[in-house]
């Protein structure tokens, strides 16, 4: 029996994760560098696959390694690499565009058609021991940020491309729905990156809302049954005391669902910007009428591309964002299985699974 | 009996328009201006409130003055008034905003809480035989234009608008959703102002696809019943020959309707760009999930602001975009009422009423 | 003999200052507030006209009340004023635009040509006893922000103008060139609202270094004599270890000298953006193949339009930047004409008069 | 004696070009294509390197193949091209860059560190008879485009990114100094693609203006020795008539002469955008206090980067720019030697060399 060493953990089918060893990644572009993971989120999408095998056209087909959120431990790398040395600490950016198409070329690369993701079917993810990645998506960690803080720099990132896209400047009011890991972190770069004024964090959960006051500074905004999405709206303009101005600047929908993304909207002033980037339902009914009559800008936002991920990892160097306090849990990587378990019944806010050994 | 001699068409409640004798106008601020009114278009707006007494919140409480697409003579001017001359050419732009507001401030005027908005209730349109505006709203035609033409400045401001919010660019694919007066004008400017190279218009009459053809040089596509509205899109794109772009750039739906904003949504490449004209439907059923994983920008264009109308009145004077071909039917206002009458039958493109004599 | 109680300073004519007691201001417009002067910052442009008679196309031809950077409390308001007060603690924002050229309905005013701003020859400034104003250029003040912070909010509106035009981004690096009022307010907000992660100020006055480095955090940097600006420029971004970036992203010069301009813009990086706020030499031998090889963005930044304002007033609410240490002495308004002489020799960061009494 | 039958046009050292037979370039990553080179223009840069051996650091330290404004015919393709075949006409975009570091991820790889350009040294260049290069570098020209056109390709991108980086706009006002290829080439595309309805040329050359005039229905202004750049600045608002609108919006230098770069400032109005694209002197006086009173927008441009090839090709497809009437001469691969001291005394505008046979 040939032992490879890189112990993974495989989704096989839907509900079915098992630990394989798979043959160790080599160096074959000589700007390829070999990462020993350390620390990995689990993310909604990763449990997704393990619960439904799918997420719109990407389809489990054969096993597939999970996890894309992930830092480690440099082991090996090619001759041309310069961004990184063996035993540098890293986080990872897991996706790698073409690089030459017309997308890419534009600076565009998060929507290359050739995109390799990591634990997006078919291509591998990162709950591996050994994780092959080019030198140009390695994020080198300094001193003062720990490898499970790495492991939050791809959520972190997210947040940062999001409020990016959404084009937060300083003084601004800002209202994010879903007090989840990504609303949290979006929340927090709005408020403590960007220089909001008002960032409200809203929810239907209050525990949630007081851990987000409690470690994030963020105000919050308990959403109530009962209410039409408008009433909602209105009423969060009301409570902020932002009337005369007309409504709050720009609104950010973490949650996918219809009646947030509705009430967000509702919750604009004219020429106020809306940020899509919570994925959930497939369509919702949006006030149309609204969007063209107060000239609101709504835009989507996925994933990252260029100058996310240091924002990303200077954010938490600078004591600026302080992920830690989305970890909710850490396991070892033989428990994998049942953090899997956890997380898909809807505990923690951010498991972390170490590891492999 | 007093004789005004102002006369104007005056929409008394809904479905009943008379002609009446109002006061004549006189010059209050010593920058406003008194304009014989020569031509007016008949806009949507102006038909709704005919027969439905109310758009939105606009409710017509009282005796209205209908009408905001107007050029004319200028006969009185105030004593500070440089932009124009008695005896000039003009044509209008139709409201009025308070220039201090935070909006009004930020060149953002369209928005203006106050906005005193010719023929949206309470204020008084343009109807009429004397009007009164500020000089800034004056614009002068030059010798090349007439007053007819210069009537259609306010639907060609509004589609010049929505374009530069499109922010389409030289060589680029724009899909326009809608063949009516709005709808041409902007696939117009973009085609021939803006530089597009693929400028496709939608529409459900083969007639008004014809004359957009042979009047504005566009390509058009037949919106077929039995399609999805992703079918619709992926068919256009299919049509004309973008699947390796992976779709149009900019969409625009000047029609209101759900199904054509979706199918438009549908039409677009990553990072491409929606904006919504028409009014219509309140509400509709948007992929909010295509426009978060492709990262499209959703905008709404309403009315116009700094600049618009004198971009529209420099199209025309260069030839470049034919307003003229646009108008149907041209009456005397003592036919007003008829007119009223046709075009909220849906007849004809775009019918103009000249004087009062 | 009739008293107006309106005392003001006025500049007879160069060199010559004088108290007056001149008329009092009536309200006109119903939009009017007058204002009760109580603290005035004293700018480098009113010495400058003190000591020269003119600034540029500026020429002090008749006598002149100096002062433009103003706050006080609300004396009496128009029958239409909404945004203030009597009684309330108020900044001014000192120039009135016409509203209604191009420029303004662009949102540009600071570029009217009609602009009406205090202590610009001829139209008088504020260093009276009461003051006219319309309604939209007063701000309340918070209750935690004193009327002498007030008085420098007209400087920090010029520094969040100019950061503002820069685009300075959370996570960049900045420079900037001079460790006067400006230049420190523009480092403090770069660093402190608009997130930059490295901030840099430069000066030749090594005081004035310390002075930056321990009330606003910023980084310093010595300029030497000896060096060229190349040198200069190279060296700062050795020092500051930006070899790998290629350079600054941010450079902003508050010094309106042409050596430090060059420096700055061999600081840059590809793509970097330099902003030039300090008015000084009328020309500059600016690098220009290093402008078009580097595609440097280089802008002008004059005074500040919407929005600035209520910024500036929330940056200094809010604890983000403590303009209190800017102020270097205050004096009673009879002390006035000492002041002047103080600050023409170059003495103090920021002289405050407080009153007319 | 072997026969590589690649003929190149090699620059020796200074004033020393040679005819030699280099070795044929073969497939090496499977994306690679191979072009047979069937005309080249002849660029101001390629005869400075043969007149001067050096621009700036680039410097020619062994023999250098010259030429970089190349289209020809696809003759080989590595397995996994799929944009172009064997037998298509097409142009190149002369520089690789590294698509990996921090400025390649953003989309502005004309500023890559690890460019390779053909044509600056120690890269060489196309005048060879078989080029190697990238197929996302290669751009299929249409049926109706030449292969002669296709070699102007390279000067019309420059032209359209200097368009692109001032963001043109229709209806605008834009005064271009230079009538050589690339400023009537900016000017046509500034006139003809972007819908600048006033496009002026300036020089000092009265045939290259009638030459403009004629060709591409541009405004001409003669230079004239004796003014200020301040006199030719104003008057240039005087003759076209902008004084009401204190000046024209957009600038863009040509000629890198520092009088016409100053002359090009005073031109512009508040807020207006100058863009230098020609290299010429390494530093110019420029009126500062102009830059910053009046906001002005200054940018350099260089070179071109994603989708300028892609609207170029484009531009002369629909025929919107003829790039045709530029060419002045065409040479055959034998008379290179003589094109090349042709162009090196300033005469033609643009001179092709066709072949190597």
């Amino acid at each position: 029996m040939t032992i490879n060493q890189n112990y993974s953990l495989v989704l096989q089918k839907v509900n079915h994760l098992s630990f394989e060893d798979r043959p160790k990644p080599v160096i074959v572009n000589e700007t390829d560098v070999i990462v020993q993971i350390l620390a990995t989120g689990i993310c909604g999408s990763d449990v997704h696959f393990y619960a439904h095998g799918c997420i719109g056209d990407f389809v489990v087909k054969k096993p597939l390694i999970l996890g894309h959120e992930s830092a480690g431990i440099v082991t090996k790398v090619g001759s041309e690499v310069t961004k990184v040395m063996v035993g540098d600490k890293i986080c990872l950016e897991p996706g790698t565009p073409c690089h030459v198409c017309s997308l890419c070329l534009r600076g565009q690369y998060n929507h290359c058609a050739k995109m390799h993701f990591a634990a997006a079917p078919p291509v591998d993810g990162t709950l591996t021991k050994y994780f092959k990645i080019a030198e140009t998506f390695c994020y080198k960690l300094p001193d003062n940020v720990s490898v499970d803080e790495g492991a939050l720099m791809e959520p972190l990132s997210v947040a940062v491309h999001a409020v990016r896209e959404a084009k937060i400047t300083p003084g601004s009011s800002v209202v994010v729905f879903g007090a989840g890991p990504v609303g949290l972190l979006v929340a927090a770069v709005a408020r403590n990156a960007y220089g909001a004024s008002l960032t409200v964090i809203v929810d239907i959960n209050e525990e949630r809302l007081k851990f987000a006051k409690e470690n994030f500074g963020v105000e919050t905004y308990l959403s109530i049954k009962g209410r039409t999405a408008k009433e909602a709206g209105d009423n969060l303009v009301d409570v902020f005391d932002l009337n005369s101005e007309r409504g709050f600047e720009f609104a950010i929908d973490a949650t996918g669902v219809p009646y947030c993304i509705q009430s967000a909207l509702y919750t604009l002033r004219p020429r106020g910007s809306f940020v899509q980037i919570g994925m959930g339902a497939d369509n919702a009914e949006l006030p149309i009428s609204t969007i063209c009559f107060h000239e609101l800008n709504v835009r989507g936002s996925f994933r990252y591309n260029g100058g996310d991920f240091e924002q990303a990892v200077g954010l938490v160097a600078r004591g600026i964002v302080d992920v830690k306090k989305l970890i909710s849990s850490k396991v070892k990587f033989s428990q994998a299985k049942d953090a899997f378990e956890f997380v898909r019944q809807g505990k923690g806010l951010k498991t972390l699974i170490s590891g492999p050994e």
